[in-house]
């Protein structure tokens, strides 16, 4: 894997508090697993509530685990003064979205100041076994000197 | 908006059916808002469980929303024998998804035996206004002769 | 179709010029054939030298001509001092792209300073008639200040 | 890499001849430099005819063969009797795509008896030097029993 260089020293904590205030990921159960510079894993254990009609996970799950592990892993390379946001991103499904949890491994392919690509790999898991069953493209937005705080109270209120 | 004639003339009913048979859509709160042949809205009330850090719905609420109301946009036109699963999908975010709910109109854009392109488009709700937020193209699979019931016991208990 | 502003009067000029300098362009004979603020649309017509193993065109022209309009309807909303490049594009095939000529559609869905987010439709056309062959996203980033000038020599020369 | 096994002991030979009757491969002078069980590579030489305005390769060109070396690297693992297209393709450009040539590397991620998904790596070339200029995902399609012959002549005619 490549080796990144990040600006931020205290990217772990940082990326940790602001995983913790994203309530959806509390909502699915979701937590980050490794962190890294460039690296971010995000896992999920299964419940029947993120599940869809076959008894898979559901590909919401997938896409949002896909999502939010690039997210993390493009933040952990940004200034401690700057915010990220995804612009887009392209999932594929492989197979079945089984197993006990799902783990999704986001990595930044490219770095830059403005834009980073990150690729998502999603695995099922059971027991010591990985299975691959979805992997995804992602691009992220740095927003230079854009704190990562809550947005404004109109907002909050909605 | 184009006219799709479906082989299923219980499609709606089969639909809602399955849509009921999928936890991950009741633990976000989405409630199917129409259902037409090829065309499926799916909706979700503003709850902070849903929302990233600044507030605003999480990206992946955003995904999951255009993914499934293509899936069942798609559905909408199967036989009743076959069900369908998302090959993969792609979502560029817009604006931020911000608002006092969110609204996926997932629409065939092109029909097909095997493959069925639909495209999405996800708005924020306030109000009487919408805005967009997302737009999505996804390709679903048709998987004649198989039954959208649940998955074997060995995967059910998993 | 939305109607944009541009801050460059003068695109429709600067947009005929650049493209006139994309050699790639010419050996394609493609010609643009609208442009609009938010709107640029490209066509070719049917060479053998353009088409695969089916007599269809190939997928590499559908492709390049969804970026291309795309990228250009993007700099057609640019400051006069701007380029643009492609970050990405997703094409999803939905026909056999047969014809006497293809023409894609680049449309701005969303504007914005550094990021612009684009819809091409590609278009079989034989006679009156068009049928829609692909449907592509599209995201393109403004280089703010950054001439839309030929790269140094040591590239000319490569 | 992983490795495939393939049911046509002669998809080398077949896949040389179909790659042979795509004019646009010789219009670009794309040739095969690899040819493995779920791997082909496509290179081109740096041709001024490629290029864009700014003198590197065109993202057409890079799109073009991001899009053939996958799907040739699905066609290797078909049965003699099937053809392939391509229902969708992804590409994220990360570098300028620079260099005396380029190479894009089509590898299968996911085999399948109706769909195949591929991953294509883009490099420029310059001397021994590789540098990663795009990535992408490429779904293919297999058409199982549909020679991946000319088609009718009333499409050769157009």
């Amino acid at each position: 894997m490549t080796t990144f260089n990040t600006p931020n020293p205290d990217f772990a904590a940082r990326i940790r508090e602001s995983f913790s205030r994203q309530p959806f990921m509390e909502h699915i159960g979701a937590e980050i697993s490794l962190l890294e510079p460039g690296a971010v894993d995000i896992a999920v254990s299964r419940e029947v509530s993120l599940t869809q009609q076959h008894g898979f996970f559901h590909g919401g799950v997938v896409g949002t685990l896909a999502d939010n592990a690039s997210a993390y892993a493009a933040f952990t390379l940004a200034p401690a003064s700057a915010s990220v946001l995804t612009v887009e991103f392209k999932v594929s499904f492989l197979s079945p979205a089984d197993g006990d949890g799902l783990l999704a491994r986001g990595r930044v392919i490219k770095p830059g100041r403005n834009l980073v690509v990150c690729q998502s790999d999603v695995f099922g898991l059971r027991g010591d076994e990985e299975k691959l069953v979805a992997t995804g493209l992602v691009t992220i937005m740095v927003l230079q000197g854009r704190d990562d705080a809550p947005a404004p109270a109109k907002i909050q209120s909605a």
